[in-house]
């Protein structure tokens, strides 16, 4: 079966982060359903409302998002795919807005945050703190500030009107943000798999995880991801979320079958096709250089 | 030596969690540097305005703080000690303010987050976020706001002189803190280390891992914490950070001679004495009981 235009649930709103790894993943052609909480997109999967949720399971700066797991686990949905996203943030404006008439930047904390070095040098810009880059694009339009900038992505000011003052002003150029896909559907259209994402606990016995790895090196199972989850109030017991990835379907179906026995409460978060376009860094001028030059354009235009 | 009144930087103002973490180490006679960032308590600590950092490192429900295992590799403090903290959250507001009278909530949105249950009974109520449960707390009291609470520590109703409304009203009971100590007095009294935080990379040879984990195995090494991390722009590299505990020093130093021959870009981040006071779960009538039995009470007051 194949859905001619899916409808994809996403935490957050058109044009963030989220609805840009959907299109990167789908295609143009979807209907967003915009959520919330990364918990209401999982409802409106189960209601039937949405066909697929694409949900960030980590960043390559933040690190995994654990309760995202916790849905996974809640919820059951299989993983039916995965998309890699780079994580690039441009400074923004309503069209004709110069960067000197501005005294507000607003963003999400944490995009605020990976912009930290350009913002150092613009000291006399106050923070605005907000829950979602695409909604802090959507606010200026809709309130038509002239005194305001927002951070976020390309997507957000297309489909909002916004002019791009300066591109690319985060400070790591390679970070990225993991998406997974999630369905109900179980007779989607599925390319053959050669990832997994696992989730288990071992004995607590001294060299149990150990055993487990041994497995899998035996098989030639490349382990592209592992960590460590303390279970809540229990001492010296843990979850490892584990990521595989396999050459022929015999690899992963041998590994199985064998790490069954050192493991219990076992659970395939789900079988995938592994997505490799990861961000590749495009070369450009220095950062600090081309903040530098901006600015000594913007004061001899002002 | 001993430090008669140790300054300990912090992110965060006083009564903060990390306040709480702080005074659980070290004791009640602290001088507490409040500090913008994580960052900047390590500036702190470089410059010697601090002899202490208490940091945050992991959450049993968020996971772990991954950019302060940044800051630990960057500035080379070692890590001398650890406490878990239990976050418990509770209500409160100025003296004399009844529950029926308050219109808005605030507290950082991760506290926020861990109280969904209780505020899902009260939906009238609306959410102010902020980035500090204590600076919640602190404004309630400096801007004598009588139709606001804020969901913050014991500690916060205690220095800003509120009352506590409600105890307890975060949804999971068993939710911890890890929080690690810095410094870079290399003479301070300590007690022997039977942990360690390490950080290495192995080749990326299928089974690199596993023959790690196999030596603390054979040695009878305890690992307590693994978190793989992908390394920036490097395809199928990863850096891990891994906890280990012992119970004989020997075990310890017989299995690192071991792996650095599997192992490069090695680092001990901290060698430190473990800290097994884990939170237990006192027994207490349950959340949604107490909450409804609460209102009742206010509804038959008012």
């Amino acid at each position: 079966m194949k859905i001619e235009k899916p409808k994809v649930a996403i935490q957050g709103i058109r044009a963030s982060f989220h609805e840009e790894a959907a299109i990167r993943y789908f295609g143009e052609n979807i209907e967003t359903i915009e959520c919330n909480s990364f918990k209401q997109t999982f409802e409106s999967l189960k209601k039937r409302e949405a066909d697929y949720v694409v949900m960030a399971i980590e960043n390559s700066i933040a690190g995994s998002i654990l309760p995202n797991y916790t849905l996974l686990l809640d919820y059951g949905f299989p993983v039916v795919g995965e998309i890699y996203l780079p994580i690039q943030l441009h400074l923004m404006a309503l069209p004709g807005v110069k960067f000197e008439d501005i005294k507000y930047v607003t963003s999400h904390p944490i995009a605020l945050r990976q912009c930290v070095d350009f913002f150092d040098e613009y000291p006399h810009l106050k923070i605005v703190e907000s829950s979602d880059t695409a909604a802090c694009a959507k606010r200026i339009r809709d309130e038509q500030l002239t005194d305001t900038v927002a951070v976020a992505n390309a997507l957000a000011a297309q489909l909002y009107g916004l002019d791009v003052l300066e591109r690319r002003i985060e400070s790591n150029k390679r970070n990225f943000t993991r998406f997974l896909i999630m369905t109900q559907h179980d007779n989607v259209e599925k390319k053959p798999a050669n990832k997994a994402s696992l989730c288990f606990q071992v004995s607590n016995k001294v060299g149990a995880l150990a055993k487990v790895l041994n497995i899998f090196a035996e098989e030639g199972v490349n382990m592209s991801k592992i960590q460590s989850m303390p279970i809540l109030g229990k001492r010296n017991e843990y979850n490892f979320y584990v990521d595989i990835e396999w050459d022929e379907q015999k690899q992963y179906d041998t590994s199985i079958r064998q790490i069954l026995k050192y493991t219990h409460n076992f659970n395939i978060l789900g079988e995938y096709e592994r997505h490799d376009d990861e961000p590749s860094s495009t070369p450009k001028p220095h950062r600090a250089e081309r903040s530098i030059r901006k600015y000594i354009n913007i004061r001899r235009n002002a």
